[in-house]
């Protein structure tokens, strides 16, 4: 990425030396984006970020009609969501799945209400929050035998496990660059041949006419780079991740009592261990984690903001008491074995001091 | 911006010390880009660019209505006249002020056409081709009597000369860092205290739930910064540009038979010399100057992709061969007098052998 926060600084639209270097950049990291989920160039629009890519994707599809069917679930990250909401007021129907307790929709439930009124099916990859994986290949198959669109928000899954959109067949799925480690605020649509979309930023005509303003080339090229040695090391990377997973989730549920695991059991991310810690408030669990210099989360970062109860444990289920002990624990490359021992340690002296002092103590025999 | 590309990567939304400090690290440049405009930092909403604040300055005040008019210039920047065409295909009427041949619109043609159905006016500060600054502070003025709501695209003007919003009394301003030797990809909308604009981009709430998704840190950093250079070396600056584009204009004037200088004399910006050499293909003259090393424009890069003629141009009553013959070389804070020098001898070379050969020689005595 330096050199183009440096020297080559040049507009990608300007005709002259500057801009064709950071437009050839551009053209490569597109094809470093296609390859990963083995889509072609001319399929990728680059975005803003997940966020924009998702927007993008259920505005640009329904922009064309005044009405008609949603389907969506109820788990989605709020990038999803709220533009449903948004489009609910304007005059579509937003039907939302529901989700069994491991956060897994009903293939049956999607059949029964997809109709020649649905415009689209939204429906996430990975969930951010408990790492459910939904059937998506099952999705995409039923969308278009009824000749539905079918996107899917797999900002948590590209990366992380073997995404091939040619084998899915969906028609939209949106990326999100920092969750690949690469750079912040860059992301992408992919946008299957054939499937018209109308944009949502207008302006000079970038990005194919779908996405107008100059372009963020030193992401971009940073983006492009992240998704080639995710590629490279995907196999790797995954049975790293698993197996520090593995140990993680095995310790916490051996060494601390009263605590349960969430998320499907087996089909799922594998970067993600979500754990229930009854009794337990999880954000004093989180402040007293950053004490010991470990990062953890309730559930969404993005939903920090609104201060809101977790709805995906809402929809699984859970009751106030076990969303409010509930705590993300995610896994990541750059981790190694005896940092999974060290937080376990942490994690079970933290869980007995609060517990210790929990209003839920009689409850419970800690 | 480094430490944020590295070892700061928290999410800003996130509760834990990584999250912390990259929050603070926002906090800090929404101050430095609020100091630079002389507004409160809460009054700074942080976009992917020029082009998006464009867009969410239009869509975010005439999204509370379903028709009425908005009022604009024929000489705006395709991310103003794009989602304007928008507006207009979705039931708004859309008055395009007309410019003189410098570029400057009429106050008198605002008076007349400024009414009670009038729902936003955007007139962009300086223009991007041929440099000519509007009349904001009365633009303003008239909105305001009219209890009309007014933005202007500043994408030019902010960190090139001093720009007050309280003195100006604007309510939207939109800015863009690349222009002012920050980051691409990250810009901001200036939206008075006060006034209310609907979201966009729909998501986790991130800036003050009026444009979601995880925040672009290490862009955001470093356009913060660079306003704050800006602000400090304003003055500076501005006297050395202006010295540099005098010397241009000069010496192109003198040495070049045949080449008028473009835009408005007095009020324009000072980094911007437009001129127009008969008889000559600006596109010609880009080319042939690439080679020897010097960057330059005939309009707008933006519109590249579109491949029109120059609207501006157009606009300001030059005919197909003028706007044909037509270049735009802009100077910056890192040129010198030398190189300004050595750009009119090649241009001058560059021009003589251009016309040797122009279908355009017998009605000129080149």
């Amino acid at each position: 990425m330096l050199p183009f926060l440096k020297e080559r600084y040049g507009n990608p639209s300007s005709i002259h030396r500057q801009g064709r270097v950071t437009r050839k950049a551009i053209n490569k990291a597109r094809k470093q984006i296609a390859f990963l989920i083995n889509a072609d160039p001319a399929e990728i629009l680059i975005t803003s970020g997940g966020t924009e890519s998702n927007n993008t994707a259920l505005n640009g599809i329904t922009s064309k009609f005044q009405s008609g069917q949603i389907i969506t679930t109820s788990i989605e990250h709020d990038a999803v969501l709220e533009p449903c909401k948004k489009l609910s007021s304007k005059g579509f129907h937003v039907d939302y799945l529901p989700v069994d307790k491991f956060g897994m929709i009903s293939i049956s439930d999607l059949e029964d209400i997809i109709s020649e009124k649905t415009r689209l099916v939204s429906v996430m990859f990975g969930n951010n929050e408990v790492g459910t994986i939904q059937p998506i290949e099952k999705i995409a198959k039923i969308c278009h035998e009824k000749q539905v669109i079918f996107h899917t928000d797999a900002v948590q899954a590209i990366g992380k496990i073997p995404v091939d959109v040619k084998e899915l067949d969906v028609d939209l799925l949106s990326i999100s660059s920092h969750k690949l480690y690469g750079p912040k605020g860059i992301g992408a649509l992919y946008i299957k041949d054939g499937v018209k979309i109308d944009p949502m930023i207008l302006g000079g005509g970038q990005e194919f006419r779908l996405r107008s303003g100059t372009e963020n080339v030193a992401n971009i090229v940073g983006f492009g780079q992240a998704c080639e040695i995710a590629q490279n090391h995907l196999i790797e990377n995954l049975s790293l991740i698993k197996k520090l997973q593995s140990q993680l989730v095995k310790k916490v549920l051996s060494e601390i009592p009263e605590v349960t695991f969430n998320g499907h059991l087996e089909s799922r991310l594998d970067n993600n261990a979500h754990f229930t810690f009854l009794g337990v408030n999880g954000e004093d669990l989180i402040i007293k984690l950053d004490e010991y210099g470990i990062a953890a989360s309730t559930g969404s970062a993005c939903s920090v903001n609104t201060q809101k109860a977790s709805h995906v444990l809402e929809s699984m289920g859970f009751s106030l008491e076990q969303i409010t002990g509930s705590l993300r624990l995610t896994v990541g490359i750059f981790n190694n074995e005896n940092e999974i021992n060290e937080t376990v340690k942490i994690l079970k002296k933290i869980v007995e001091e609060l517990r210790a002092v929990s209003p839920f103590k009689e409850k419970y025999s800690f």
